[in-house]
């Protein structure tokens, strides 16, 4: 299929999210590869950046993909793959690119956040480095979700989750039900706090261990977790996870908080040794593979489906309290 | 030798540190021993539970000696050795002390801090099982520096500081002079960051990496340390040290912050994808390792000597600005 020369995309502009039709096709640059949107899913990110409470990025929204290869100047090879992609671009320049930090290099873009056309539109570029070949036996309902999988598998990455661990999350949002089905495969004990039973109900589903609402008396005493992870994002979700970890355990945080933490006591940090790990994006390989191998199941986690003409509803959607995720299909 | 009926003591009263002369020489509980204390320090806890900044703890201050038993009913063997003690005594039953986390331990006392009498006094008790014997290789003079220095050694218990590692110690202070002594030990490519250049001179002369004065324009580009050590408990000291860490890092927290960190910013974490570990008690028996084996040099850090008689004095020299050690003999 030949690219046409106008699109579609969701622009962010000063007046907010606007929807246009008529904008260029991006041309890919040296190393890159020109894709063909045919899914992409609304994250947290994506709200905020909308409204205005997380950098000042311009352009068009949207991170969370799969796409075809349509063009690849310097690989032709990948013209034709279902690929997705992961987001950040470092400089490959810097001492942290060299150190293989380029997802913090501090010149990165990162596609629909920062300096970079993303992926709510027909089309986007991306350098054909960052690219990863979806399997066959891995539909586009699933691959949408490699991203915000792969962030969840990034909790993995930095902690080591033993067998005999006790942890808790913290959120049944998108990212939370994630995050507990990957824990899950540890063999943890684990538990998911949260406040919606259908929610809760997609891991009592996949026995992806205990799951409890929020507001319990069982959470009132010592809990004592090993590890928790923080995945609400609000202040009060940090404060019920600071009461369930233990003294020398570890609490993970998952979300960013858009008013800051102002009751944040640092002091209590040291007395009982907490670690407090800061985790964001993560890796697209073992998302793939946790996805190719039926390990996590996401599709139950869409609940709705939009079409890019009404990629504003989409976002006012997925902005609604409790929905999971909406994705777009251009 | 046998203990005296009455004994000296720097009591904490509700009208601040006190010297009493009339104490009752403290009778060892099951397991306890009787210690009579050789030589004591004063650290910056025993200064913010003086001022009123932490706790409500009333009774004898202070939590480093050593010292020599006197009395020890249940393990006699005990009686004539030259120790210093560990100063937390968890409830034994707990589970956090049956996980070996007795030093959490939500009933726990902790000499000179929690409803335990410490060591700015004649005598103390503490469990045998909480003591140490003191190599004579090991001096008063640095037997009494223990207790800091396995503070200063927890930090390499938590963290793994590999050779290839950029790590900075923020604070000249008591604890990261210590601190920036044992982790040069690693091998690691470490900086201290102090306000004294006197102090500075200290590691200088055990070549103990390279010291800098903050304010250094050296300082203000990326530095991007993998670790990074906040040894001076207030808020500018955090806020150096977050700005030396590379994103993906450790920042330690060595130190308490007694107005808290109003501007601390979580998201920054997550972004950034920072790990904050908060640190404290350490193990004795790697300290005292340390010492037989001349690997740390303590002895430069005593600035000052009192008797007993004179321990209100000692505090008040203590809390004086950039004084290091004082110390106490009985």
């Amino acid at each position: 299929m030949q690219p046409m020369s106008r699109m579609r995309g969701l622009l962010l502009t000063d007046d907010g999210p606007r929807l246009q039709h008529d904008l260029a096709v991006p041309t890919p640059g040296p190393g890159e590869a020109l894709v063909r949107v045919r899914l992409a899913g609304i994250c947290a990110t994506d709200l905020e950046l909308a409204a205005g409470y997380k950098g000042g990025y311009r352009g068009i929204l949207g991170h969370e993909f799969v796409g075809e290869v349509v063009a690849a100047p310097d690989a032709p090879e990948w013209v034709g793959e279902r690929v997705v992609g992961e987001i950040n671009i470092g400089c490959g320049e810097c001492a942290l690119c060299r150190q293989g930090l380029g997802k913090h290099c501090r010149r990165r873009q990162s596609l629909g956040i920062i300096g970079r056309d993303g992926a709510l539109a027909d089309y986007l570029t991306l350098p054909v480095a960052n690219l990863h070949r979806v399997p066959d036996t891995v539909g586009d309902d699933q691959a949408v979700f490699v991203e915000p999988l792969a962030a969840a598998l990034q909790v993995a990455e930095q902690v080591h989750f033993a067998p005999g661990m006790r942890v808790v999350v913290v959120g049944d949002g998108r990212l939370g039900l994630l995050i507990s089905q990957v824990l899950a495969l540890t063999g943890c004990d684990l538990t998911t706090v949260g406040r919606h039973p259908d929610k809760l109900a997609l891991l009592d589903a996949r026995q992806a261990g205990r799951t409890i609402l929020s507001g319990d008396p069982a959470l009132d005493g010592p809990v004592d977790a090993d590890v928790v992870v923080e995945a609400t994002g609000s202040p009060g979700g940090f404060a019920a996870s600071r009461r369930l970890v233990r003294p020398g355990g570890t609490l993970v945080l998952k979300s960013t908080f858009a008013g800051g933490l102002p009751e944040f006591d640092a002091s209590g940090l040291v007395v009982d040794e907490i670690t407090l790990v800061g985790s964001r994006c993560g890796p697209f390989v073992p998302a793939l593979r946790c996805l190719a191998q039926g390990r996590v199941q996401v599709t139950p986690l869409i609940q709705a489906r939009f079409g890019l003409d009404e990629a504003v509803a989409a976002l006012t959607e997925a902005g609604r309290r409790g929905v999971l995720k909406v994705v777009v299909a251009p």
